[in-house]
């Protein structure tokens, strides 16, 4: 194990405070009430023994700025609307220049939650409040004028360029309706949980998107336990309480069975040791395996894994209705129907649309949709200044056999009606640029460049690799549309898409004068700027007893405790401000110590 | 001010692992799957930097003890039933021999929490889970056989020795209803909030007595500063929304007040600048002062203080009633009536009969009480085998003028029908153990001894102090009852009782040979136990801005700074567990490095 006593040891005789890293604007203000700690402006340095993690606490917080309402807005400045503050919303601001535009937040949260931990918020392995930050102190950090409404956006009117907001404070005796206007609005409200209109999952089941959800799960995991204790009760009734069931085997279902596996074993049952016999964990899958979005070792090890563990995994199930006590199922391949009895059900199958989405889509005449079309550039399709990012969104990549013809006569110089080598090699880079399926084409087929593509058929043709008419190259370009696939909805390609789009609105007035996109195939000029490139840096899928899988890029796969530090690091750098990695950290290492809490509260 | 970055810096760097300090047992058990870790079993030592506290990872987590239930309990041993696990109940449960009884804990809540951190959590400054632990753990460090059943008692039936319950747990389908019997009932079940019946006070205002009050208020806090931010309100409507009403100037209204102060003012102001010239806390009390049971002088620091912060107090005011926007309240001296606005209420005016605890009132006899009434032995009076402490029972002290005959008449050995003074000095320990009300008349009259009672008497008879005839003993005694008080109702006093009474429990077969207690006066032979003796610490009252009061005995006041680090260490010390106590030390520490969160959860 990677963890040793005297590892820890390091651990934490190297917390230590300092000034000497302090930021020199930290001294910068006016001294304050409490000046004699240097009104929390102060460094601290967390060096964990094993990986020398640095943790340093944010001095930026002490930082006075303009208010965010009543200020003096500057009117030329273009007013960017942003809804929602997920990692899409939350990615986009942190790095737009908000000094280039009005900026105004809209979101039902007044804070950002590192979701990839909510699973382990669900078990107090980490604790709600480590992994949320108060949007008003991370866009505070920016020193511009940017103003957040915690309101649900209830409607948007791409036509006006307005939304219309509803306040949704729970004990406002006055709801608070109001309306926005934009000149670029972000849609980045996230999705809600799919039930498949399945009859009774509303009602009894718990869900897992977001901190109140888990910190709810964490309730009813004590409850469960409380109730199964009671006097009076028969062995059957016990052990259906005590059967915790989890719909959906991917990643957030089977880390949440992971870890209520280890709470159960490492915590709970020391202090209910006689409800041991009566206590089970069953994941329901609809797929043949579970984690299947991974790598076949690591869908094979997690099952492995669980069945050492005692976690039951039903696969080939799909739920069809679920009542105060049963869950009723259909097995996919004998199409036979089962029934089994539960305490607690976490359902976690995909994601759906938020009404305000099918609104809007109804709008925009973008109906059978399950989220909002973009284009490369994340633009709403078929909708002025209206941006989508996040699980409400997905590309629309356009097919490249689409464009066949522009792009062989963009190509074709010197309009011979036959394309050379060389002409080709003269435009690949927009080629690859514009529809970077083929790239993804190039990689599987292992082909080291894109005019590797050309050769095949040029071959088949003449024996030669000199010149292609259109048909040819349609033949030789007509398997790379095959590649393309949508991204998958995930908190990665949120935070990425809103870094690529914060850049592209920070050079907006730039990049007219000197666009940066690929070439126009079907029009004149250059587009301004790139289309957005998602760059997959792996993905965890920690299954408990401090194990975890890694699927790194080029399919690189590693399994184990190793993994794990791999992951803590992960996560832990990953953490949008000093103060909840210092507080994740924490919780990790409180865990360690004390164990998960389990308060019924 | 006491912390210094410097000795800051001796505080993190002194937190060293070690297990040299490790109590031998932790090595004696079996090892088990984490045993890389020692299985929890680590020492970790935390000097502060000024107060040099020890912390002690809490190593008796590991041990496994007997299953709740389900196991052989020896049924010659009498039954104990504990209803309640707030300061009384847990205090009785950590201090009883469970070897010798069958003890069963009935209680809505299954972890204890430290009450007076309450007005803490409102704001963050300590975290609800810092300052929880769960009963079962700490009575599984008894290492004895104890159950626990998460459930509120709906019923007390003393004649049957029987108690009903339902347990309350929210999500439960089925409502679960049983009956428990036992030998001896402990109650400790508290007490609610008391309205006095003012209308709309359960529907607007928050109450602060459980965990899940103060996690309310912390969000509502929040959410009144999200509201005051919309756009498009008036700033009249800003005012109401920002306006923060404590009803009840005791500790826990002021505390809460000077803590919401602190919370708006160290850290809400930053992040919402522009709502500071709206924001306002105004104290609602009856009396003429606030911390009227306190000291004058503490008295006058406290609202010279808020009147510095600009925390509003309008004494000599009763509420009459709550509206959706407005308190309506009568000024006492002019009858005049008057009704502000406001966002936010917190109702902290004294203390109210639980359901029950009036059920049980009036099935023995006590009606037209607040609280039940219990002999000097916190026994039930009228009820056998009952026992009631904390919160919820009040000791009615029995007159030593209701008894002065008897007193006279044993005390009177020769029966010559006069009491000399050495006569006197035989009994007046029993006396004194008796009624105690004796030794504060003499700690107020500053007499040194109870002899002097009968000197002023005797000298006035005869000039001498030879003698005193039953009318004159009568005199010389009948100003010592004036100095009878009911205890107050804090964690103090209940805390004490449960101790008391676990020692009494602990002594019950020995104390029956040799009784302990004083002469019975009344009847013939010995009490078996003293009777209950409250002894007072003294009392703190926070005020905001690291400034507390302190009342310690002997009227010894302080206030200022070095108090609040008296009230840290006494408040740190005083935790249940260690893993409390490291969690309420880091929050204090993270409270100071990153602000209070303001994430509306």
């Amino acid at each position: 194990m990677p963890i040793s006593p005297g590892g820890m040891s390091v651990f934490f005789r190297s917390i230590e405070w300092s000034h000497s890293f302090c930021r020199s604007r930290l001294f910068s203000s006016q001294p304050s009430k409490s000046s004699w700690f240097w009104n929390r402006r102060a460094l601290l340095l967390l060096a964990a023994g094993s990986g020398g993690l640095m943790v340093l606490a944010d001095a930026a917080l002490s930082q006075e700025l303009n208010p965010a309402e009543g200020s003096d807005k500057d009117l030329n400045k273009k007013k960017v609307l942003v809804l929602g503050t997920g990692w899409a919303g939350t990615s986009f601001l942190k790095n737009l220049d908000c000094s280039k535009y009005n900026v105004q937040v809209v979101s039902p949260r007044n804070y950002f939650a590192f979701t990839p931990l909510l699973p382990s918020v669900t078990c107090g392995t980490v604790e709600a409040r480590s992994i949320s930050e108060p949007i008003r102190k991370i866009v505070k950090r920016k020193e511009e004028d940017v103003s957040f409404w915690e309101a649900e956006c209830s409607e948007i009117d791409s036509k006006q360029k307005k939304i219309f907001c509803c306040s949704n404070i729970d004990n406002s005796k006055d709801k608070e309706n109001f309306a926005l206007d934009y000149d670029y609005l972000i849609i980045a409200v996230g999705a809600k949980s799919n039930t498949f209109n399945t009859p009774g999952v509303d009602k009894y089941c718990h869900f897992l998107k977001e901190v109140e959800d888990a910190q709810r799960i964490r309730g009813s995991i004590v409850d469960c336990f409380e109730r199964g204790s009671l006097p009076h009760l028969s062995n059957e009734e016990r052990e259906r309480i005590l059967h915790f069931v989890v719909v959906g085997g991917g990643p957030t279902g089977i880390e949440f069975a992971a870890e209520l596996h280890d709470f159960i074993h490492d915590d709970l049952l020391k202090l209910y040791p006689s409800l041991k016999e009566f206590v089970k964990i069953t994941v329901v899958q609809s797929g043949d395996h579970i984690l299947n979005m991974f790598d076949q070792r690591i869908s094979d090890f997690a099952e492995n894994k669980f069945q050492r563990d005692g976690i039951e995994i039903k696969t080939g199930c799909r739920v069809v209705e679920v009542t105060d006590k049963y869950i009723n199922m259909k097995e996919k391949q004998s199409g036979a129907t089962l029934s089994i009895s539960y305490g607690m059900i976490v359902w976690s199958t995909g994601i759906g649309t938020r009404p305000v989405i099918s609104q809007f889509m109804k709008q925009i005449g973008q109906t059978d949709r399950r989220v909002l079309a973009t284009d490369e550039w994340l633009r709403v399709k078929g909708c002025d200044d209206v941006y989508a990012l996040g699980d409400c969104a997905t590309i629309e990549q356009r097919k490249i056999m689409e464009d066949i013809s522009y792009i062989f006569k963009i190509a074709d110089k010197d309009n011979s009606g036959t394309l050379t080598v060389k002409e080709f090699k003269d435009v690949i880079e927009d080629i690859r640029m514009r529809y970077p399926q083929i790239d993804l084409y190039l990689e599987r087929e292992h082909m080291k460049n894109a005019a590797k593509l050309l050769e095949g058929t040029a071959e088949n043709a003449h024996g030669q690799t000199i010149q292609l008419n259109i048909e040819q190259f349609k033949t030789a370009i007509s398997r790379v549309d095959s590649q393309m696939k949508a991204l998958p909805a995930t908190a990665q390609v949120a935070a990425q898409q809103g870094t690529y789009l914060a850049r592209c609105f920070n050079r907006m007035d730039i990049s007219a004068a000197e666009p940066e996109g690929p070439l126009r195939f079907t029009g004149t000029g250059r587009h301004r700027f790139r289309p957005f490139l998602y760059k997959h840096l792996g993905q965890f899928a920690p299954l408990g007893g401090e194990q975890t899988a890694a699927q790194l890029p080029g399919d690189w796969v590693s399994i184990g405790h190793s993994s794990q530090w791999l992951w803590y690091s992960v996560y832990a750098s990953k953490q949008v401000s000093w103060r909840t990695r210092v507080l994740v950290v924490f919780d990790w290492t409180k865990r360690v110590i004390f164990g998960r809490d389990s308060s019924g509260m």
